[in-house]
């Protein structure tokens, strides 16, 4: 018996291994196949959502997206067991994305439109980036965030500043055209102003007054020219983040505070940037 | 009656720096409050004009509404009390916003439509970079400013070239394309030239003529290109910003001040900047 | 009979420096009364054009252009009596502007649909450079235009695969989508897909098909994607202009070949930059 | 029949040299013509699209086209005549391409609807590129593609994280706005998604319902700042590609063989990295 619960778990250990690890062929081939079952099980929901699909094979539908639930099912399964913590797993971010990934296909089985929340399926898309884990893609996806996170801010102080004006003139259009011309309520004409200031330009509202125009015209040329702003501050931390890991150190002698990566000497003044280390030796 | 008039020029010194000033933690509490009173009130003027609302609940918003403005007129007469200089806050921005906030609520006792006016109570949440005094973002709000004041010029020169172009391209479509087809005076035209050089594009007004197709696409490929123009001068004087380098350091011999980035030698006299180093060598 | 002619000599020198030259206080004072009145005969021509005014104040509107028309003609006329060669001026660029300012006036006695013409008054709104040619203005123009010249190359490689991109996917849906979805020649399925790349979006010619909208999606994309081009260049280029008035020299020992405006000795070596000048001092 | 065969040889190196290389004279001069016989025949399918030409001259319009396929047919002849080896050139990319540009006009003898394929010409024009190789046209295409490669994995990200969005919000508004609101099915969510979030916003699939609106809002102000991801990676590497700096210099003390631009010393050893100039003072 006792080399019965070793094999188990032995067992155990290396599908855990295989299913919450990328760093074996076997991890990474399992989470590429996985992947793959996502992806379909996507394309099954979109298509059954086209009508005439729909009324030619929703039974055949059905079944498949019956056998990815059941498949999905079996794999939360297999990782609640071989987990070393199940609770903490099914409790983790990717634990109830895995649990939502399932449920509502057996809520579809009694309530049929609830099989479009089938594409919450896609998040579990977001396993595709640790499959990328070993490539240079992290390395670039983390370029990108931390370019983000230094402008986050800015980016703040910049759609405050969006809200603001969106609010002002859709109120500004909702007097100035009225409920005639489209303009029923105020957020109406906030929802216009944004439409306008994004151009977008649905042009399921516009406006018909000569004021209206007018003010439009001003939205329009305003929001041409602040998409300036967020691409000025994205641009300049991504310079900045792709510049540098530069060393943050003041030279003791001529204060300069950026270094080359892995700098021991100042290269304006040729003075140690961490003198006692040099004296010591 | 003496320690009554202490008393009381204590509690208006108190209140001045409870309601004017953001350094204490009363006045923090005080500023963070009146946002969310100039919020509250902000969303009951946006309610009300969604017809569905106003129909059914037109009499609680109203007194809503008047509550909110009693709150104001109370809040405005503190203002007037406590400050040491009465007048001078009445006349100055943020008296006479303060003011316009309360005025249409008073109004719109009478004219119905006055109460739109209360969205002017949006400016009062310009008070919001006022609380947040204190953290980053107003270095951030800083770096934006700047950029914008340093290309004050450059955006200023690319506005006239827009308007001539957009009043050169109106007319122009107005000759081309006339009446028939939507571009019933120049001023139209010149509203459509700016719809289609912001990449807007409501679809309001479209060219039907090929002649006038053909200026479109050029106004269109114009309008996609020249987007880089207002994008390249922010995106150039924030990373100017962001940088703020050059280093001050008096050159030992001529005095010279501002020196490359990385200069380890003056550029005028040619001698070391950093001398005791070279010397140390 | 000497003095006279002296006199008009004198009379004929005063006015070339006031008419011609910005430099002196009059000659600015002229130059911006100018624009102002161009300013004034162009708004005339816009407000004739709208419906409701042409029919009410047809005949007002006219005398005030014949009016506009006269004073030009005298200022033509003064240009050419005092400028010291009026062939050159009447043939030069500007010459020829003026005396176009003119003709559409006169034109417009005999046929009314000329006095549109008279849009080309804009042109000599560039005069206003003149105007401000002693502020700092002109510099930005001038950092601005130098980003483009730059950037020249690049971006008519841009607009070749542009017109590449749109002649491929305009013949592509014309096939795909056929003249009952409104694209009803392959010159009209380009001006779809320039509607499109540009992210206009007038909506007037959409795709009806399913492959239609894939291509259409593809288009979307590129368009939106490839707007980082020009910006790109630009700002790219902008940013090199801006740093820049630097001293192109390589350094005869380190080869370092950039170095601040006015330096005698490079900044990183601190050697002579132009030795043979050094020794001989 | 030596000299024969020798003066044969002769005129196929010189064929091969002509319509090969653009090194000479008339290499350029016969790519020249070409570019220009492409583009007539380009011209010719796209007026004959137009319904008014092709009822008109659509004889002529054949005739001409058959002019030009025979045309491209000798000039397939002579390439496989004098390349020395015919069938490497037969199976090459341009070789396919000069083919494939043949092709379709003998089809359109049979099938009228086969002309249109004559449009596969316009990748004929990627000769142009071969045409302009000794200017400096190509340096500038290479700074583009370099800046591109260096950006390939940045806008990979962005594309998955794009192509996520509008699944999600595709989906979304089909299960918020419905059939009725012209979102038939997921994929027509997925292009409203599309044309949205691009900013393009044809209007011909528009919101209805407020929670549509709303959700669109989000949709468009992320589009309106995610424009900012592609145009940043893509400045962010063209100012590295321009700037293409970095000092090449053998440290003579340790080798390192790259410094920082503006390094004196370096930063590794602390050695002088230009001794003899330091030495000489």
């Amino acid at each position: 018996m006792d080399s019965t619960t070793d094999t188990d778990k032995h067992w155990r250990e290396r599908l855990y291994v295989m299913i919450f690890q990328t760093d074996t062929v076997a991890g990474r081939r399992f989470d590429s196949i996985l992947l793959l079952i996502i992806l379909a099980s996507l394309v099954i929901v979109i298509l059954d959502s086209i009508d005439e699909v729909h009324q030619n094979y929703a039974n055949v539908l059905a079944y498949i997206e019956w056998g990815f639930t059941l498949i999905f099912a079996i794999e939360y399964g297999l990782r609640l067991y071989c987990s070393p913590k199940p609770l903490r797993y099914a409790f983790s971010f990717y634990g109830l994305v895995d649990l939502l990934a399932i449920v509502p296909g057996i809520l579809a089985l009694y309530y049929s439109d609830a099989q479009y929340l089938l594409i919450i399926r896609v998040i579990r898309m977001l396993r595709i980036f640790r499959v990328l884990k070993l490539s240079p893609y992290l390395k670039q996806a983390h370029y990108l965030l931390d370019a983000l996170r230094g402008s986050k801010q800015k980016i703040l102080v910049f759609l405050l500043s969006v809200c603001t004006l969106v609010t002002v003139f859709g109120t500004l259009m909702y007097v100035v055209e009225g409920p005639e011309h489209g303009f029923t309520s105020i957020p109406k004409g906030i929802y216009w102003a944004i439409v306008t200031l994004t151009t977008v330009g649905y042009g399921d509202i516009v406006p018909k007054t000569v004021i209206g125009q007018i003010i439009s015209s001003m939205v329009m040329i305003t929001g041409y020219s602040i998409i300036a702003v967020p691409t000025g501050i994205f641009t300049a931390e991504l310079a900045n983040a792709l510049r540098g890991e530069q060393l943050k150190h003041d030279c003791p002698v001529c204060r300069k505070d950026n270094h080359e990566h892995g700098a021991a000497f100042c290269s304006r003044c040729g003075n140690a940037l961490f003198p006692k280390v040099v004296q010591g030796n």
